[in-house]
């Protein structure tokens, strides 16, 4: 029996309201209409407000990944040098890509361990023309020092891109308060919009940054999403059906408002943490100092002994629930339960309850309910 | 009164069929599961039979753009020259994306008008990496000789990448006859899908060329897609929804046969022609060999004296048909007809006898049903 209702607990893609998916099977329209553009600029509109910015929004038709190389790309060059922050998955992602276009001083941290503002400095005064840091480190749960770089990034007139794909839309996130010169974030994870889009922000820098270079990606070319989206269009096909999705998960968000959805989300966070400690399981993240935090959005725990990431991976997946195991060589050793999106208090209560259960059979906890208990005093703060 | 009924006689995006509408609104799924392998191998099953191809297939999240640069961004360097074969747009295309990854040596013909194949052969004597072609280019309705330029290409010893966009899946493409190293295609045209995806073929050859290169382009490495794509994934995240939509539109490709699609897709376009030809309205591209052809997916014609292709464009819109005016420097000296995905024969008619009425009233025609009557005459011969 499929009754499609399953729940995805992962750190993306997240279940879409069924409001959004309705929205997707709209018919098509002409992309290069007053339609289309009405809708661009309505999401642009939003869009501002979720990232607290007035710098240039832009919607492009590929992943966060598309949004990243984008940053990077269109704005350094073969001669210049990027300091890639790395404690995870995605943070060495942008040295992968810095590395296409030009040199890289990267900073790689273990995964999962907290950045040293000092060594942070220390690597900008070698010289750089770019800085890139994941806002929160998706792989490891980590919460990375955004302010704090920004406030670096400035001291030293480096250009700072900032990796939101998974604060933007669920986090607090002051793009221009703290000076992020380019901010990315993906369709599929806080906004809740289904995947395949990525949406960037760009700072009049980070255009002049531009404006030296020879040769931009031509696809990911934000010079010209800058020309077309100054006329409410894109340079190049857009996916038509995700921005229809787009659009309705911004007036979810809208309707909501950032400051609840912000508070949601670090209530459901806190709430999966509250019930991991109720049951001794650990938190993944080490965090050294004030300036890192554990995710808001996505909760990596380590493996109890005895039982692997993918084994509660497994047995959850088995009870309906999709949660996640941990990436390239810390697959095994942690699992990840994301809260992001629409996430809603029963959706952890459920997963918790749920987590006891597997927990139990494979003999790390003997009592039921603890979890729950847990993370239901916390939730209780929502009301 | 808004029935959503419209009809969309662009060349793309194209109506998509309900059943593809409503396929997009499924529930989101981990695209790391089973569930999306199993599509994504379904999917280039199916086009495999479309490209006429053994290579590899790829299913990009980006449009058919992104593919073209994919292409031609992963083979080609900053020491290498290409030949960019242009009389359109599309080819103009393939020259600016040439030009940010290396040097070109194009061929510059007026726009619509065919290519001189012995000027293509000079061309690649001065020794060239790769070729481009537009197989049809969509913005002057012409369809240019891919057999031939896959001949010199061969005996030139160089790489031929050709754009498919709005052929492949409408028309006779054999990919592996004709030595396409990598053929592109778009999802929202012949294959009647939404927009957002692309497709690429690609050869051992063009492989081969990938590993000789310092760097190729991170979103768009095909040699990652390659990677995944051996697992039955993409590298990046997909576009889920677009994903489903797809699928469903192939499998309407699938049950309507090949044969009888392309058979099809030529006689809407021979009907549009037949029905122009009456009206006493011109054909816009200029045919001076055997080897080229008014195009099969699409018609460009010429806008008639003291009326702009704009104005036939808004009366028609004003109507409910959206057709296509004309790109850049043609813009009101043309209009065009699309007839791509999965129009039917009485969307051929019903454009044609408003198109009548318009023309009637601008005093470019004085009698109504001359052209239905013509278009009629060859659709005919479908049934």
């Amino acid at each position: 029996m499929d009754l499609e209702d399953g729940l995805l607990m992962m750190p993306g893609p997240v279940p879409v309201a069924p409001r959004v998916l309705r929205a997707m099977s709209k018919p098509m329209i002409n992309h290069r209409g007053a339609e289309f553009s009405a809708m661009y600029d309505d999401c642009c509109e939003i869009l501002a407000d979720v990232f607290q910015t007035k710098n240039d929004i832009f919607i492009l038709s590929g992943s966060g990944t598309a949004a990243m190389e984008a940053a990077v790309g269109c704005t350094t060059g073969k001669d210049d040098v990027v300091v890639t922050l790395e404690n995870g998955k995605f943070g060495e992602r942008f040295k992968k890509i810095a590395l296409r276009y030009g040199k890289v001083n990267p900073l790689e941290n273990e995964w999962g361990s907290s950045f040293d503002l000092g060594e942070v400095e220390k690597k900008l005064e070698e010289g750089a023309k770019a800085i890139t840091l994941v806002h929160n480190e998706t792989s490891a749960g980590i919460q990375n020092p955004a302010k704090e770089i920004g406030k670096l990034a400035k001291k030293h007139d480096v250009l700072f891109i900032m990796d939101g794909v998974t604060t933007l839309g669920g986090d607090d996130v002051k793009v221009d308060e703290w000076g992020v010169d380019i901010a990315v974030v993906g369709s599929q994870k806080c906004l809740a919009a289904p995947p395949g889009l990525s949406m960037a922000s760009v700072s009049k820098r980070a255009f002049e940054a531009m404006d030296e270079k020879e040769s931009l990606p031509y696809y990911l070319d934000l010079k010209a999403y800058k020309k077309s989206g100054d006329k409410s269009q894109t340079p190049y096909t857009p996916a038509v059906p995700l921005f229809f999705g787009l659009q309705e998960a911004l007036h979810i968000v809208k309707e909501e408002g950032m400051d609840a959805r912000i508070k949601r989300h670090a209530t459901c966070a806190e709430a999966v943490r509250a019930a991991a400690n109720a049951m001794g399981i650990e938190m993944f993240p080490q965090l050294n100092d004030e300036f890192s935090h554990y995710s808001n959005t996505v909760t990596a725990m380590k493996a109890p002994e005895g039982v692997t990431g993918n084994d509660i991976k497994k047995d959850m997946m088995a009870r309906g629930i999709t949660i996640a195991g941990g990436q390239d060589h810390l697959s095994g050793k942690i699992f990840r339960i994301g809260s992001m999106g629409n996430v809603q208090p029963k959706d952890i209560i459920l997963t918790i309850q749920e987590l006891e259960v597997v927990l139990r059979k494979r003999g790390v906890i003997s009592e039921l309910g603890i979890g729950v208990g847990a993370a239901s005093e916390v939730l209780d703060t929502l009301l």
